[in-house]
């Protein structure tokens, strides 16, 4: 579909794709309920100070203030540009409302002001789940988000991902054991691997973290490790050293891949090369990769964090992930891999024979929509031919008539069969009801 | 609910209050789509010009912009303040992609910058229904958006409404034929009858439309014109005067009464009062009222428009309605008129007698899910009291229990009872399975 939109990186969908998204966006919302989760939605403005605490971004945020601002000093403003801050905000705020562990999915829209270019949009759809408790949160709401979320995924007419895991404890573990003092130095370092390969990370690793060249190569040595299995234990052991957070991170991630192998096989990769850039995270780290479409980038990313939200000193700590739906879509659309039986939810176009008849119409109209049927009246008596072409330019898969002495037929303008029908006992195919999502190969 | 929120005017629901709203989107999007209206949804961004072009709001309009702009010329961007206009923008710009008459619906948040108080938020959640024709369009639409609209409004449980109609072509009719030609100014002075009341109105028609005191009066008289069938009719025509538009406003007006009283009773008025401000108007105006609520104004108000967009000589006319869905909840939640029977989308809370038993209890929560079944698994064992206060605490209803001999019992909290379950069978009844939403009183 190569339209052009008025603003560059923008993305508005035709009404057709739009179904699609809608539709993904539906199933996402069912599963995440069936595990549990509550929606919430937060403004789409936080204060600036609120956004800045959380990193260096703000070149990429949009200011929002009034075009004729009072004299009242106003809090600064802008838009939200992930749904995590916000969320913590909301937690923290509302804290006194929540019964905690308090697990929440929260589907919007979220801001950048980036330069815009495939898979990076100004404006785009984020759907997010997260568990938040109070004080702790035991570790096992790690292994129940990735869960969580391969089956979200799965249940995707997208294809075949890959969900990668990695933990900050066990990484951070293995450079203390080999004398690599200043973790996030390297952490930064790894996280550029697939960006600019090995060497180059070898040599910021030691110009920024002081690594001798035999650190650095165990550091990249433990990057590239990737088990789709808990071999991936032994791999880390082989490479020598011990520290009491290596353990831990071995650990936690054996358990997150174990629960995944069994509940969701085949989906997760243990990858000791994901790190994730945002520094808040903790523990487990996740992205995730579309088979074939790896040049994308991650399309469902997110870790651990034990003190993004704090209130005093009341603590929340969490773990969440996030769906990037337009990045996901925007791809899959265009590469025309998915599409929507119909441009419309009717399945059924009452045709006019007068334009006197348009009442009787809404009558048979009204007893079919009473029978959880969608249905469109034409609004007009043209020939007969030019209304079953605007049925069929929406891809509306039955058209209704009624002759002058009442008696009904309805044509499937798809095979051409007409039968005569009566609106109290009528039902199209099942799986005509609503407009279906075609994967396309 | 007494909550203060951080930023005024930027309201933010509690996850009951968010159910009872998610409630209302899906059920207003299963009328809209049973009457055939497809979704689409437009970004939040305007530019500045496109907004300014449908009248003089610019003080109520949210500037946006890169908090770190660079060199590039950008055009300047603002949040959308409502959904026609940026409706009208998609239309003129994806009209070769759509077909006509195009039906949507558009479920968003919209923002303006007014002084926040009861009604009237910062950041509030629109829903609208359009109908938008190729050149022309059947004013049969206008008697079509009225009944979806007061059948989606009676699917909510909000409550008595009254829909009070009007047609600018009678009001403006009616002036030309009393003599009265700037109709606009007419329209302008009568718009706020309601607000300052009869003798001020009549001094504002002597005053900026020039009207004599026996024009005024007329023009008074007819704008108290309130009839819940079609004797308005007469009721206009024992004020005397004639003139076509006059005619077409009455003849328009009493089709779309006639079938409101037929397929929706008691829901409509025809009021003859209803200017509505905005001036692209051209014929049906509708507003709303929710009864014993008229103090919190209109919650839901459209009309038609001849040529809100247009692309060089081509026009889209069109006939719209918008549910302020924002303001709604605030009165009916702020004043317990509304709640949700739960505060998550759980039904079942399954138990833990030991932590080891996490993962069993997994194996069980799936087989319910499998079913249909919203279940959440407890993430440790403490004592069943605590474990179930916890799912009394979010009103879940049920609560399963597994012993150490795999057998399977289930309590209904609520009345106590508790018994024999197996997975693979049990089955809430069916109006536990999702949270209710309760109209209180």
């Amino acid at each position: 579909m190569a339209r052009t939109t008025s603003l560059s990186g923008f993305t508005e969908w035709l009404p057709d794709e739009r179904l699609v998204e809608l539709h993904v966006l539906d199933t996402l919302r069912e599963v995440f309920e069936r595990h549990g989760f509550v929606s919430i939605e937060s403004r789409a403005v936080e204060t600036v100070d609120t956004l800045l605490q959380k990193g260096e971004i703000d070149k990429e945020i949009y200011g929002v203030s009034r075009l004729q601002a009072d004299e009242d000093a106003e809090a600064r403003l802008a838009l939200h540009f992930d749904l995590t801050v916000p969320f913590a905000r909301y937690v923290v705020e509302n804290a006194g409302h929540l019964s905690f562990p308090f697990r929440r999915y929260q589907i919007q829209k979220v801001w950048r002001g980036e330069r815009p270019q495939e898979g990076r949009s100004r404006e785009f759809t984020q759907a997010d789940i997260d568990i938040v408790g109070d004080g702790s949160l035991p570790f096992r709401c790690d292994v129940e988000l990735a869960v969580v979320m391969a089956r979200a995924l799965e249940s995707l007419p997208i294809g075949d991902f890959r969900m990668r895991i990695n933990n900050r404890k066990l990484s951070e573990g293995f450079y203390l054991a080999i004398g690599l003092e200043d973790t996030a130095a390297v952490l930064r370092a790894i996280d550029k691997l697939e960006k600019i390969g090995p060497e180059k990370v070898a040599a910021e690793l030691a110009e920024t973290a002081g690594a001798t060249e035999e650190q650095a190569q165990k550091a990249l040595a433990l990057a590239q490790i990737r088990t789709e299995d808990l071999s991936f234990v032994d791999q880390v052991r082989a490479l020598g050293g011990e520290h009491e957070l290596l353990e831990a991170g071995l650990t936690e991630l054996a358990e997150v891949m174990g629960e995944l192998q069994r509940r969701v096989p085949g989906r997760a990769v243990a990858d000791l090369s994901i790190a994730r850039g945002l520094d808040y995270y903790t523990g487990t780290v996740y992205e995730t990769v579309l088979v074939g479409h790896e040049s994308l980038g991650s399309v469902c990313s997110g870790g651990r964090y034990e003190s993004l939200a704090s209130k005093g000193k009341r603590t929340f700590p969490g773990v969440g992930l996030s769906i990037g739906v337009t990045r996901l879509l925007s791809r899959l659309l265009a590469q025309g891999h998915l599409t929507a039986s119909r441009s419309v939810p009717s399945v059924v176009y009452i045709a006019l024979r007068t334009d006197e008849d348009w009442g009787s119409a809404q009558d048979v109209a009204d007893t079919l929509r009473g029978r959880g049927i969608n249905v469109e009246v034409a609004l007009r008596a043209e020939k007969f031919g030019k209304q079953i072409r605007h049925a069929d330019r929406r891809g509306i898969p039955f058209v209704w008539f009624t002759d002058e002495d009442g008696r009904h037929e309805v044509k499937d303008i798809r095979s051409g069969d007409q039968v005569s029908a009566d609106p109290q006992t009528w039902t199209p195919p099942q799986e005509d009801l609503s407009p279906r999502v075609v994967p396309a190969g």
